[in-house]
């Protein structure tokens, strides 16, 4: 029997790529996902960097890097797309990144939702079969990461079932909770 | 003869404070102001850290420390006075910030063409009797600021003329230049 | 046919261990081995550190991690037991270490001059097979490490014939030059 | 009436200097002091750096900054002049240095014990008039650090009586603890 599939990204707008992308349309690569908001300290100095370092570390063509932009407070400052585009400027931040759709009653945005994310930055590993395999608020370690990267880059495409790591405490933005 | 004293700042509005501030309200105090833009990533990871680490390591009775927030590009980015509110809870940033003029004609705010300013990060020292004593554009060894300061903490208030020391090269952000 | 084999280690003398180690009675795992000097200012800064998180990144079972003392200068302040005990214990180094056995004649002890080291820290990675799959003279990036490790764990033991990794550049200590 | 000064150092070999040097040859200038040993590693990673940025950020003429090696335990390994210079070499540390003088019944030498240190680093602040003017293990903050020598320097030779600030709690080696 076959694990559920996680649910697909709900992205109101893609930006630094030219058609939108999908969990489904990436299969058969692994896939490294930051969810992140322009204003969280720890995804400025901590969660995009990681992700920019992994970026340069595989190739594109056995790892997808891609961000979430998963607004939950301060939408007015973070929530245009102009404000994410000159953020994404400003840091040379030239992967792709989904703008998380909002929901018109409330602050949580529906991929973070989805995923029950406690906060930013968020790390989602799923493999090539598209399971989910690491879902990590807070930091991670770079060797750790590079590891289990590898690991997932090195599996066949249809691998055996397995459950995503339980998640560890970490740093970051909470919704209804302060920056640590 | 006196030194002509520098141009008074040309702020729209004040954050993180009650009463709007000048030159001339602090005069007595020894005043460090730091030019910003929100979106500039050697602000995020450089000067405005350092200016949170003079405010933590002189009294408020000898020392002023005010940001100004020098917006020159990304303007629908960071010209709201709600991106530069949440970027200052976000950054835990408690020292009054005062929005530097937008002019109707394009992109350099007021008191930073008025003074000269090269991009962001921009450091000024003003000493008691308000003048000008170092302009700084980029990075400042916090050792080198640490004596400059307790220096001009020593100065009688009325003290000899004196010109700004020379600037030295710094990285940052220019106006038609690229974040370096 | 079969690639030939790295040469042993050529240890006067193990730190950290009840037995003394070698590359054939470390068969069957990963091997993580850097070569270091006590007084090498980017081993201590930089090269030792990482061999430390590669020791808590993966489990015993799977990876050895040693050191190997180089001496190649300052013996007199470098080349003692004594020396490089206090060191271990100051630094928190609880791996095994080797003293790499010096040479009558002069200043490159023998490890170092049979696998041609151009100077400390170099890491060394070997696969289950004994087989030296990485030879690196100074910084190596954290996540591709971690990834280089993991692949090679994830190898069955008697895998296919690989040559080392081209050695790029790095900064650490060189005999006849300085440390940069 | 005049505070009594602090002891003179008790040094039995300087390096980096032609001629011994003590509190009263360099009365007239302030004086940065800082005790550490060779295989202290907050001393390596911490107090060693920050001396030679104060050696950088203020002149000669007005500030000396010198070292004293203040060894407390692993006299094997730290406790030759060969050692001493051999660290002094590679870490690039070109101010002087005296070996404080070892007692002949035990571990803590005569200038550490005079002056009462917990343990390496310890940081000496005298001022023109050869007082003690702060007396600090572990930590101190660069800019706070700057702002003191600034204040001392500006200071007229023959001031005021002032005590020492009180010591605060910082991190390092201290005799029959462990290095924290």
């Amino acid at each position: 029997m076959e694990a559920a599939l996680p649910p697909e990204w709900k992205v109101e707008r893609w930006l630094n790529t030219l058609a939108p992308l999908s969990l489904a349309s990436l299969r058969g690569k692994v896939i490294f996902a930051v969810a992140f908001q322009m204003l969280c300290p720890g995804c400025v100095s901590e969660g995009l960097p990681q992700a920019l370092r992994a970026r340069a570390a595989f190739p594109e063509s056995e790892l997808a890097v891609i961000g979430l932009h998963t607004v939950f407070e301060h939408h007015e400052a973070q929530g245009t797309e102009a404000a994410l585009a000159a953020f994404l400027h400003e840091y040379r931040i030239g992967f792709p990144v989904g703008i998380d759709l909002r929901r018109p009653d409330g602050a949580i945005p529906q991929t973070m939702r989805a995923y029950g994310m406690r906060g930013t930055p968020t790390t989602l590993l799923y493999d090539r079969a598209g399971r989910l395999r690491l879902h990590q608020f807070g930091h991670l370690d770079d060797m750790r990461l590079g590891a289990v990267i590898a690991t997932l880059i090195g599996e066949a495409g249809a691998a055996e079932d397995m459950a995503p790591e339980p998640e560890r405490a970490g740093a970051g933005c909470t919704p209804g909770g302060s920056c640590g």
